[in-house]
Parts: structure tokens; sequence; C-alpha cells
């Protein structure tokens, strides 16, 4: 018989992972199951950006656990290369959030004085002031939004880092078990039934990004998420072109270790087809180009695409299921998942021992008109 | 709306490749739907035997299946060409099937006797006629049973030619495409609810090989089927070694076109782990050199690892389920999936169509003790 | 020490392998000697597409060539597979040369007169007249040349073909062996000078396409060629799309058995750095969606780069070394090395064994007043 | 016209890129070019072992040359992360020189007696011991040699890192670029002659490892060099197995960051035939799992093969050509190089700059009688 865990996960990408990591650390016995390979879905075709301060406005929920999920990444980073050896390529050399219009450059300079008034810093920088730093950038840009410390990482190498950190700390990992169903008694979890056998534990994490559905369907919840499709594709320089992420309206330019940048990413909601388009690439490359002319020049490495968790309020699901005990859910990181997994794995290690404050409310499982229960 | 379908077909394998090409040639409007990429899992990872005789035991009803199976082939390989323009790679140049062992050699010379009282073509080759053929096979085999009907074709290019010519004749394809329940009505199938929403036709056929149970238990009916893997890998030579496909015990090799060769396969069962492991190369070598001691000096080319649908009784299941109108099954094809396609692609389209006589009961779906009805 | 070969061919490509499997014919003892892989460079990133009446205007010496070669194609698809086993994916469709300006639709009306006259199908169709063929083409387009017998192959399966027939017919096949000198007696080629030792023989043919100078340099002979890089990329489509190949200004389409599509090429000279860069994508997608809008909608499959041979005067080098006895010559295919590849191995074939006629002088080695001689 | 180089290197592997960015970073204006891509051969086919006290006699003159290099990783590492950003993964955590048989179990014991006299660390491990450590190790292990300073590093990382360094101090660096002659005068160097044309500089580097021979010809000089083929495996593992490298007769085991096992590795010597054998696969997993079993159960990743330059004497070239001034050459290597290449480049560099001192003469070019000058 297979013995009984702590916790089981289902789910092997980075929300998954930083999750097991986290409780790993904590002496819990824990089993992580992945349907496919590890980080093989949307963990590992982000492009890695910890856009705290780019990608939310102030007022959103996420705001503050993306802040703090940022700032978990330096020690996280020490930490995990450590245990595994692997260094997730934590990158802070700041971002450039670009305006192209003065609708945009109105836009950023708002969002500029909301959030240096709340103690954060960022600030504008004029053309000029911008090619100082980033001498290749189009002079078509009009200026834009510095922010000092949104930077970037791996985003495979610290999905990876999170599952070796947990084996490490004694995690059972298996790929290609797929979970059919949940074990049920008396609306407590007791474990899992799978496509290799049964698994025990009075707690289950669904942890399945875009997949999380399909299994929370047989506890009676059908949360209001949905896929939306990403792609990206990658260049390779001998010559150093940029240094800090840019940002633009529906582009961006990630420059990573060894010459490389990536570019991304379109958003492409309600399918499950992890293809890349034709236009999709000319999009990118169009916008892409209009930003740094000279990534004309660069070579083309390849493409890819992923599939995000998006909800209908656009906050992630965190939390127990409001009818089954032991039943604990974290989806719904759309395009965050990278920044907000230290944090993730953290709260939901907290959820799962019964130490989460009510600080998280905004993110609980049962806010959704669309939840419902059998 | 979505518009109504004659059949739709789960899974995008050699043999829902295969359904929907015979049911598109008969003017059916097909829908194929397909979880992952096409062909991407067994389909492609078969080596492409056409093993009517030498995987077979005559008194085995799927044997008469086998070799009608196997005389589709030459046919069937002009009628793809024409339609897709795919060669299948159809070769037409025997196979032995060796003894190393004098029990081995005794068991092949009874399996000739009743093959050729079974009106086949079989004959015993000694171990210096063998080598007038393929002087390049190790003098400790002890002699062979030549089969000169079993051929091969390439798995891959098949599956490619089946689905491109379901789609020139009209058939609807669409891949990461997950479906996840049937729609009934009064023990009538209506249709099948996916990640992408709801598609209607009164004829739904579960075609997913090893996955095949995943659906079905929606229906209440639990196949006694287990996935086995398959471990293999191919070598490259410039220079030619082989002609014909060399079968012994836990190892074959199939000589491709170009150079190739591919040496198959082991037999893992109760696993859907797609992963190739240190043990099966390092035994699926050692046999292989073993029997051909020239491949020491060819080149490595990959490995690769596919699941195969067994079942209880190791014979496939082909019908209609005993309790919901219009859903029908065809999946347990085990190592016989290529060898099989032709047949069950027409079989299943007559079944479809209330055609099918009586023929193939021993294939019916409801022989299962295993098989539980809700 | 090594045997005596009746010829050394030096480079594996589409043009080596063709002429080393002519030799190999007509029973000479071959050795084919590739520095690389077999086809790994120019010849496996061709389109393949047979461009006699589309590509070359009809005063250039390389027309009669190029329709002479085109001819050869059937016979020798069905000749290379009988002994290879592999089929090149000869589709003989037609091809359409569009018009995007009225410039161009006066040019290719001049150009049907002229074909026409020299007894060659060739005819004017609408745009209405196209899209009855081709309905998904846009509506831009003003109208086309059609030339029913410009068909296309697979460039890497005819490769491969060449070279494994040549190998059937008893040719010996050495990759990775960097030929870095002649041995020249008394102006008379002796062998070969390798990284891994002398071979030997007293016909040897340089065959290397742009890397060609890199060798007969060592024989006092610069030909006039320089490398020029093409771009390519492929998608991919469940749904037929296009059935003819489509030749534009800049940009063709190559519809592929099996659902690819090749879209080519860009022209870039003077440089040997087999990269793809975003401009090259990014052209080649404009203008190829700017002919066939739907295929925006295709999946991204990947994109190459190849460096072919052009030479000064845009024709090929056939025929010996005026100073040094043995030595032949056979480079400058430019965009055509697909195309050309049946009748240069057999006009090589019979330069080698001395029975060429005249007619071929065009392509005289001497003509250039760039060949320098020692 | 190009502009004139302090130095030009010819050769972008390991070597080639360690010298590179020596001397970029003592403010030379360098230019790398590199016949095909960066670190595409030998370089990031090394399992990366830093094996300074296993791999090496101490009476040999590279033992100091070895310990020396192998002291220089700590800080290079830190160095080449700061500018590159690239984690070399060097690890320190030891290896274990196996013993099989009681010959090797004594010579072992002599060795570390050498060692300890010499003032090194080494011990002998019991099997008891070895096994309290690694305890999945095979109990035919008569014990060990512990060498706990002989670490290791990823190959392909610090090969990009050297590069990546290089350019961010301003070297130039082309790819695709074949240097097929020198250009000298009155003895003393002038430039290269490329596919692409000339470039000049005063000092030109040979480092192009078991390819410099072709260059050097040119200048009459042929080293006692020739080509020794490396196979090499990886496997991949959830569980962790290993702590150390595992060093033994024909084979070793080095654990890599992130679950990942290389084997390696076969000595093939006077081949450039950059291909895996079936037999170097089958030597490699026999020699492996008699000393790992557990290592049967992990997955397959992938095989590959390098080329490694060997010397007559076994000793690497090192300095200045006899003849013609500003003629430098780097190479001789063999399975040393990834351990060499911190020495190297600084010793190169300080030879360039006609600062370094005689101690290296064990090395000199021209100790070889196989030199020969025209």
């Amino acid at each position: 018989m297979n013995s009984i865990y702590d916790a089981i996960i289902v789910g092997g990408g980075v929300i998954g992972g930083s999750i097991a990591y986290q409780l790993a650390k904590r002496g819990k016995k824990v089993l992580l199951l992945e349907k496919d390979r590890l980080a093989s879905k949307a963990s590992s075709a982000a492009a890695g950006m910890l856009g705290a301060q780019s990608e939310l406005e102030s007022d959103n929920p996420l705001f503050t656990l993306a802040r703090q999920s940022r700032g978990m990444f330096p020690a996280l980073s020490e930490e995990l290369k450590d245990i595994s050896g692997i260094d997730i390529e934590l990158v802070n050399k700041g971002m450039f959030k670009v305006a192209l219009t003065s609708e945009q450059e109105s836009d950023l300079k708002n969002m500029i004085k909301i959030q240096q008034k709340a103690g954060l810093e960022a600030e504008w920088f004029t053309t000029a002031e911008i090619r100082k730093k980033e001498p290749l950038l189009s002079d078509e840009i009009r200026g834009a939004m510095y922010i000092p410390k949104d930077g970037q990482v791996s985003a495979s190498r610290l999905s990876l880092a999170f599952t070796k950190s947990a084996a490490a700390r004694g995690a059972d990992i298996k790929e290609y078990v797929h979970v059919s169903d949940l074990i049920i008694e008396n609306a407590c979890v007791r474990g899992v039934v799978t496509n290799i056998g049964e698994f025990f534990s009075e707690n289950v994490i669904v942890a399945s990004g875009a997949w999380s559905n399909f299994l929370l369907e047989k506890a009676g919840v059908k949360l209001d998420t949905y896929p939306v499709k990403g792609e990206c594709f990658s260049v390779l320089t001998n010559r150093p072109l940029l240094e800090k992420t840019i940002f633009s309206h529906g582009c961006y330019l990630v420059p990573k270790v060894g010459g490389r940048i990536i570019v991304g990413a379109t958003v492409k909601a309600h399918t499950f087809e992890q293809k890349v388009s034709i236009e999709g690439i000319s999009t990118l490359i169009e916008k892409a180009t209009h930003l740094l002319p000279a990534l004309k020049e660069t070579e083309w490495e390849k493409a890819w695409a992923g599939i995000r968790p998006q909800t209908g309020d656009g906050l992630p699901y965190f939390g127990e299921h409001p009818a089954y005990n032991g039943l604990f859910i974290a989806t719904g990181h759309f395009r965050n998942g990278i920044l907000l997994s230290p944090i993730t794995g953290v709260l939901i290690a907290d959820i799962v021992e019964r130490k989460a404050n009510s600080e998280w409310s905004a993110f609980r499982v049962d806010r959704s008109i669309n939840t419902i229960f059998s």
C-alpha cells in the first residue's frame, strides 16, 4: 500500500513546485504529481519578468502581494542555489515601461505619481535619458516609466530549482501521473485517484494552472477561469543590445543572460492550443523592432506558446474549498505566475497549516458567483 | 452554435485517423479531436512492423483480422499517396523470426507447420540459408521462420497520411482539445464536452488508446485495459546492414528507408511514464548486437518510448457500448495498432453504419467481466 | 593502404550525391567525402521548387539545361524509390508566378509569349481564374503566369535518395572527412589529402557548393563564386490552404506533403553565416501573408538558412580544370541546385568518362577572367 | 577597410574564449573567429570535471599547471557571473577515484602517498566509508582515492561565459568565419585570410583544438597532434543518486545540477567523425551501471561526441611559432581543456604581452621532432 502523505500537490509547474518546496522545508511529507513533465507548460514558457510595478495597478489587491513576492527573490535565489545548485538567473537591472503615444505618456506619468505616493520607486525618463541608458532604443519612444526594482529571472530554471529543492528536502515527485478523481469521505479529502493507482493524504492542493478545473469539477467546483495563450520568441546576439527589460503595449523585450532576448507575448483567450501562429510572430516582430530597430539583425532562435490561467475578475484563487475539508486551490495567476510563485508557496503552506491570516481574503475561492457547489 | 457532426472521434492516433478517413471517405461529416498533437503517443513510437504471422498465434481470434488488415496495405498505400501525397514507406521484404535456443527452434517449426496448414507462407531457414540473405547476422542464430509477407511501414507517416487524407475528404481536425465528458440523453449519445466547448453528434467513437478509460468511465464503463510502455531506439548507417526485419525473443530490428534501423521494444506494464530507462536501452542493445554484431559500429540516433493499450485477454475492443446508443469503442490494440489500423477503420465505420456482421464478436465490448455498467 | 577509386567526389550535398549515384550506376568504384554530415548545408535548406520556367529567362544558357533536368524527375523518382525505398515527394501540380504590379504583369505576359513561342506550356491567368484554382490567394494579385510543369520535390529526401542509392550501388560514403589538399603529379590528379589520411584516384570531382574554392585554391583556381545566404521558414496547417506553388517577387510558397508550407527565400550575398535573422523572417512573413492572408492562422514550425553558391555571370561551372588532368568541378548552382541535380550528375559522369559533347561549353570552368592559373 | 586588431584568435571554444577574455580584460582590441558556432565542438561535449589530481600523474609537467588552473575557478566563477550573468555551475564536492581490482587499489594507494607528500589532499576510503557518503554505489567497489578538491563545472556554460564576458569587455566575435590562410610578411604575422575577407593583426593565436593543424600547415608547422573522439551520454533523475563525481577506469559519472548525471567517456583516436556509436553507448552503460546500479532506473536523456586534441607526448602546446613572429599556438589539451582553460587564457595573454617566464618551457611549440619548418 502507498504511504500516507502530509500533502499531495497536483501540478508540477512553478506554483506546485513552490508549494512543494515550502511544505517540504517545513518537514512535511509531500507528493507532487504532474500529468506530463515538470514545468512543461506555462511555467517554462514565461519570459520571467518580475513586473510587480509594471503589470499591476496600485488599487489591485494583487499589488501588495506582488511587491512582497518580488522582495522574496534575492533571498530565495541564494536558498535555492544552496540546496539545488541551480542559479535562477535573477537580474536586477530594472525596467522601462515605455510610452509611444501621448495618452500612454500621461497614463504612465499618473501611474508614477500614484506609485511614488505609495512609497515605491518609479520615475519618468525622457527619451534622451532613456537613450543614455539604452542607446539602441528607437527615438520614437516618447519617454518611459523607469522601475528600478522590477527585475527578472529564468522561468524554467526557477521552476526546476523549486522541484529539485523540494526533492532534496524529501518530496516525492512523479511525472506522467494523471489525477482523475478525488477521494472524499464525509466532506473531507482523503486522497486522489490516478492512472497508476490511489494516493492518500488529508491535504490535496490543486495547482494545475489552466487545467485546474478538470479536477475541481469532481468536487463540484467550477472556478471562473479560462485559458489565455501567450506566444513568445527569442533571439540571439553576440553584441549586447539591451540591459534593462523594455515593456510596451502588447510587447516586452527581456534581455536574458548569454546574449538571448525574449520577446513576448500575445494574449489569446479561450484556447488550449499550444501552437505559435504566424500572426502572433508577425505582430511581435513588428512591435519589437519598432522599439529596438537593432533587433532586426539578431539571430532567430525559436518560438513557443504557453497557456496561462486567467480568472473572471483577474485575481488568482488561493484557499480551501468551501465545502470540502483539506482541498486547497492555487491557480489563476495569469501572467504573474513566476512573480507570484514565492509568496504563493508560503501562503498556501500557511493555509494548509491553518496559520494564514485573513489578509488574503480577496483571493478566496468562494468569492466567485460562478463557483457552483454540488 | 457548433454544427452537428455525423461522427466525433476522440483520439488522433493511427486508429482514430483510420476511422476518420474511412468515415470521411463514405461522405460523413467527421470531427476528430486530439488532446495533444496528432499521433504524438504510441502511433509514432511504433516501429511499423506488420507482424501478422510473427506476432500472433493462429488460434487467436486476432489472427484472421491481422492477415486481412495486412492484405489491405498495398492498395491503401497507393490510395493515401494519391490523396495526401504521403508515401507510407511500405516495404515487403519479409521477416525472419529467429531461434536462439532449441526450444525456440521447435516452437517455430511447429508454428510453421500450423501456418502452412492454414495456407500461409512460412518456412524454416537454416543458419546458412539465413546468412545467404542476411550475411551480417550472427552465426549463433540456430535458424529462423521466414515469413515473406510480414512487411513494414513508417508508423508516423501512416498516421499522418490517415489524418491528412481524412482532412482532404472534409474531416475537421482539432488538436489540443481535451474531451472531459459525454453528453448523453435517454441512453443515447448526443455529443461531447471539451475544454473549448461542446460538440454535437449522435455517434461518438472513443479511440484514445491507453487513455480511453478516462472518458469511458464517464459512461460507466471500465474496460479491462492497462498501459504497457515500450522503449525503442534507432541507429543510422551509411552501409546497408540488413534487408529484412529480424524478430527475436524480446527484440526486433526493422530496417527502415534511408539507412535507419529501429530496434525495439521493451514491455513494461502499468505505467504511463513516457520515459526511456537506461535499463531498457541496455537490454535492447545487448539483444540487438547479439543478433547483428555489426550494429555496434552504427551511429546512435535517438531513443523514445510509447504507451500501448493492452487488455486483460489480449484482444482489442471493437463495438458499441452495451448501454448507450451511439457510443463506440476502438482500443486495446497493444503492439498491433499499426498492423490493425486499416481493418479497424473499415470495421468501425461499418459498425457505425450498422453494416457490420457478427464475425467480430470476439472483440465485443461487453465480453469482459471487468466491464461495469452504472 | 587505401584502395584506388575510379572517382573521388568532394561534397556530400545533392550535387555530389547525384554525381556519385550516376558514376556508381555506371559501375565505377566511387568514394564520396563530406566534411560535415551528408546534405547538411544548402541541399537540405532548399524548398525544392523545380522552377525551370519560372526562375530562368529563355535566353539564358541554363534554360535548356533546366528544362532537360526537370524532365528527368519522373523517371528518376521511380528509380530512386526502387533502389533506396525513398520517395522524393515529386509533386506536379504546377506553379503560379504572380504579378502584383502592372510592370510585373507586362513582364510576365511577355515571358509567356516568349516561352510559348519556344514550345513551352505557359499561360496567363486572371485573378478570377487564379482564385478558382486557389481560392485563398489574395485578391490583390493582378494575375499570374501559370506554368503547369514546374513542380517540386522534397530537397532533403532527394539528397538522401541520391546518396543511399549510390551506396546501394557500391559507393563508399564517409562523413566528417575534410579534404585539405589535392595530390597532383605532373599536372595530373592522383588523389586527395584528408584529415584521416590520403585517398587515391585519377578523378577528383569538387562539388562542395559555396565551399568549393577552399579546395580549388590548392590547384591555383579561384572561381568567380560567392556565397549567398537564403533564409526560409515553414508552417503547418491541418486545413489545406494551397495546391500549387506560388512564386512572387522575393517570396515563394511551396505546399509540401503533410500540411507543411515552405516560405522562402531571402537573398543575402557574401556571407557564410548560416543564421536566420529577424529581418529575414519579418520580410518573408510580410510578403507571404500579403499573397496568402490565411497563412496568418497557420502554425509556425521552424526557420533555417542555407548558403548557396552563386557565380559572377550567374552560370554554374561544369568541367575539367584547364591545367590539371582529372580535376573536375561542379558548382555554382545558386538557387537551382535541386532542379539541376539530375542533369549535373549525368553530365559530370559523361565528362569524367570523356563522353560529353561540346553542348555545355557555356559552363566551362575556364570562361571566367577571374580564374587564375598558377 | 577592416580595423587593425591587437590580437586575432582563431577558434571559439573554451580555450579561444578564455584567451579572448583575458586579452580583452587587459584592454586589448580582440577579434575572435569561429568557423562554426561558438563552443560547438569539444568544449560543449565535455563533462566538466576538474580532475587535476585524478587525471594526472604528479611527475607530469601538466600537474602543477592543472592544480594552479583548478585553483583559479572560485574567483573566476564570480568574475564571469558578475560580467556576463552566467553561472558556470562550479561544484566543489570532491571526487572518488575508485578501485575495482587489487591492482587498481595498490596503484591508487601509491598515488595517494605521492600526492600527500606533495602537500595535496587525498586519502583512501574503504568501501564502507564510501557508502556512508554515497550509499547507492556498488559494493563491488574495493575502495577509492578521495580527492576533496577535484570539483566540476558546466562545460558549455563556462565556454559561453568566457565569450560573453570577452564581448562585454569589447571583443568582436564572429561565427561561421573560416580562416583559410595567414598573412605573413618578413616572417611576421600580419593577419588572416578568411571566407569573408582579410583581418589584420600582428598577433594571431591559433586555438582551434583538434582542427589547429589545418591552419598551422600554412605556416609550415605540423604539430604532433591527433584527434581523439570521446562519447558521452546523460541521464535524468528526480531522485538524487549521487553527490560526488565517480571516476573509474574508462568511465566517470558526473552529477550535474538539476538531476542530470553525465556518463563519459570513450577514447577513440584518429577520427573526426563526430558520431556516437552503439558500441560506445553499450560500453559506457555497462561500466556505469556496474559502478552505480541505480543508474538503470534513470531516464535516458541524450548522447553526444566530441573531438579532443591529443599530442604525441600528451602535453599541450603553448607558445609562439619558432619561425614566425606573432603566431601563437594553444592546443593539445586532450581531456583537460575545461580544467586548463583559466590558466591557458592567462598564460597565452602573458606570452602575447611578452611577460611569460620560462616556467612553461615543457609546453614549447618547438619541442616536437614532428614539427617541420619550411
